[in-house]
């Protein structure tokens, strides 16, 4: 993570000011409050504003006029049950908001998810800094050979060598020329008087898809929960699922009954086709079931054995 | 407004609990949290929690690490120009949550508003009070002769008195009937045990739309002020407008700098449509233009010498 | 259902007109089109307008130039790909229009469904006819003893007969004076001359949540699929299940692969919590599993047991 | 544009293909159906699919049965009004399909547009061909001097030269680098057996941001419009907006009452503020209003005077 000394001192000086409230607090979350918790080699999600917590989940699905006066485990039993039940509203009722730091390719994939709030660092507007994300040597993986948007094995030796000299080289020659084509002083004046310098909005198109962007994120628990459920999931690319897994961290810091919920009932869970159901059926009842005599295809019945064979 | 001594309990012991927290907080809407606003002759709103600031649409329009160094003018020159050429992704970062309590009717309008988070209270689980809207007497207008979905002049005499009495009498009945249809003694035993008593779900479709209903509604600061330039317009029915105004309050404590650029750049603007601005150039050149050599309708006419006659 | 002769002669109209199209058809659907289906006493569903079908859920998932030339087994493969992973963005990519009549109590459970477009009746500008809905005997129902938003046994005898006269008379009475105070006669003049008529926009919140209203209603396949998913299930309101029941029709004509991929992976499936999935693990070793050594509460016991016991 | 001739065999094969509809059919729409309209060097949109045309917004806005038997003048003006006074709702009624082929850079300003449903060419499952944008030399244009988000004069000479050759270079350079490191041989094996090719996920990132990408857009009339108002707007970029040109001829062909209403009242349109408004009515009272004396900041006052100074 490359935050400047600058920015550590404005996280620092906003975590130091503290003011009186009568809303909900999550005492657990003001403890990381903007605070960067880094992913990947250059990048970070940090936790830059809260509305509500566990009990305003309850709260909404009561549509009461007070924090009420139910005991704890009453809570979590209404909780567990609307998550059990699908009952998304209430969920809907706490929001967040990141300050995120990613490779732009990695933003492609995240901003599919369209139920939420975004502001992105604008490369009309401003120049983009000197940062790409390199791979670790042990994510550098290979094509899956089964899996057409998956990854297989890792390269190793000089194959490894020359991928990341590649990565590394063609980055770094495509952002000196962007600068070189924008000619902006840094006093405001043009680097070289002789040009004029090429329009930002141009520029930028020289960059490459590993280049580091950043922007503001805000969504509701409920569209959260929906985020991570697919790319905390190990069929994600590891690139975005390393964001979920540190944002993951957050959700228990903030809203921990819903989170375990979330985890039991979503993380955990594992859904049974109507076809699934019968041969568990007849498993049950004490036949031998060969993926022949199932119903089910190959790879259906291959998931379906690797789940109930899984050490949970 | 008909809270009951139990609720206003409610409400002033979470208004008695506060806490320090690191995010930002608003004074002036922290005066007025929780507090219920009255509406309409048994509604309210009341803000029961908000996210953010005039200063964090700054903050992610400049997708800022800290809280910024700018002067207070910059910060209110930017938001201006934000709200002029409809950057409208900044005003997204914010949100409020409010409770409300509002007849059927109305509440059958505001939901169209899509893009909110609402948890209303469940007719299917829970009984609804013997609460109705009447108008008061200066609002029981007769219907427009111009417009098909508007209101003429008020209602008198004994056809005013009739119209009160028809409504009264039916809510009260059919809210007697619905509460005799569902048999339910205070204490959980059938009220006559002779009778079943009809599921709640079934009841319900007994009572008027005057009927109250209330629900947790939860937005962000631009859609809100979508809301609002739709709703508090003069074209809005009565009875949610009278909602739209009373947000307007608190949309003026939450975020003051927002709220004067709204007033200026949206609620009293004017749209001028192509043909709109060529008469506007001809009448600027000192031509004297008639409805006849506009090209405009006549309506459209009459509502842009209305604009410009109108004081402002 | 109560469509006047002169709405059929309209819809036969619109049905008797063909006209040449490149775009894909479905010879299914248009063989329903324009056709109500009927719902409840009163109400309705017809599908008035669709786009794109089975093909165009495949063409979408490869981004391909034309209908391509893949076989259709393997074109049933890949929705059922899709719908077990639940990549749902090519399901979008259908869009489908009905026009429903319903009661008003049914709507406004409806309409939580935000993603859609719709345009309703409006009795703001027109009035609304005196149709209600009253339930058939067999479907008026007790509340449930043990579900607090269910239903339980059928009423009978002497209540039964006074429910049924209740929700008649008072309906029809509230309509009557909705009609007597709106004071409007047939021609556009006054009923009677001496009064001036409220404004219908006041009028209406005088009937009752059994009223019919009617809209058109727009969605994408997906979340189409979505909304059946939540209103064709058990839990499901009966007033609202009947409609998504005859909707459910209307989708195995327009997409059949994608409604039996989603019979079987949506509708018929069960999810199993990671606590389930540790208790089934137990039983197919063969161990005889209590609720007390579960580790399940025993609702989530029963439930899991019913699922596991049920014919398939 | 570069369709290859199996592409535009494809396009022609689904062009020759007719079946009879009882849906609405738009016959200057079907003459352009499923070809491309070329945009930028190699970039193009064609419309796939489409529901509704100008009747089906009028047949939404009075919820009627049939086609409906007024007049096209009538047809019209509702449609007129409906635009004039943004009621929104029946212009969702109908639904267009695009295939557009376009650079990342500019994907990523579309996607921001939330409302559609995208399916976007898969780089995690597909390799992208060598294509990418470099811009004409008149488009080719400097930083603005005044607009940190325009665009000035047009580069020339050698500096022109220059820029247009980093572009080329370094695209096709990492292109090569992709290429290589993906390793993939035309009949599935690697290009080099030693090697066992970087996995398509990662390698993309080494792509640069004018590299085109490709995806199917779908979305309601509504939101087309709102889209083509900011894009086809003189502040989008160039590179985009040349992108909504080529729609809003699509636009025309499809639904030309609504094109035209749209041109007048929001194309065409101009939002005069409060304060713009005081300032317009000293004016037309034959006073001679200067900045200073105007309560507008310059630059609105600016804005204001060659609104009104526009040959229109």
């Amino acid at each position: 993570m490359s935050l400047t000394d600058e920015q550590r001192a404005e996280i620092e000086a906003q975590r130091a000011e503290t003011a009186p409230t009568r809303r909900v607090t999550v005492p657990a979350l003001e403890e990381i409050l903007y605070r960067a918790i880094p992913v990947l080699d250059h990048g970070f999600i940090r936790v830059v504003d809260y509305m509500g917590d566990d009990g305003a989940v309850v709260q909404a699905a009561r549509v009461s006029y007070g924090r009420g006066t139910r005991r704890v485990s009453e809570d979590a039993g209404l909780i567990r049950y609307l998550m059990r039940h699908r009952h998304t509203t209430p969920f809907e009722m706490c929001e967040i908001k990141y300050h995120v730091k990613l490779p732009i390719f990695v933003a492609r994939q995240w901003i599919r998810h369209r139920t939420a709030n975004v502001n992105e660092y604008s490369a009309r507007y401003s120049i983009l800094d000197r940062e790409f994300y390199i791979p670790a040597p042990e994510h550098l993986a290979a094509q899956s050979a089964v899996n057409r948007q998956g990854r297989g094995t890792v390269l190793e030796g000089e194959e490894a060598a020359q991928v990341l000299d590649l990565l590394r080289t063609d980055a770094a020659q495509c952002h000196d020329h962007y600068v070189a084509m924008l000619n902006e002083g840094t006093d405001g004046t043009p680097a070289d008087p002789a040009r004029l310098g090429l329009a930002r909005e141009l520029a930028r198109m020289n960059l490459t898809l590993n280049t580091y962007t950043q922007w503001y994120w805000k969504t509701d628990l409920h569209n959260l929960l929906h985020f991570l459920s697919l790319r905390a999931d190990a069929h994600a690319q590891y690139e975005i699922r390393v964001y979920a897994e540190a944002m993951l961290s957050t959700l228990e810091a903030w809203v921990p009954t819903t989170f375990a919920a979330f985890r039991d009932y979503r993380l955990g869970a594992v859904s049974f086709s109507a076809a699934m159901l019968r041969v568990l059926r007849r498993m049950l009842a004490g036949e031998a079931v060969t993926q022949e005599g199932s119903g089910l295809s190959k790879r259906e019945f291959a998931e379906m054995m690797e789940v109930l064979a899984r050490e949970g």
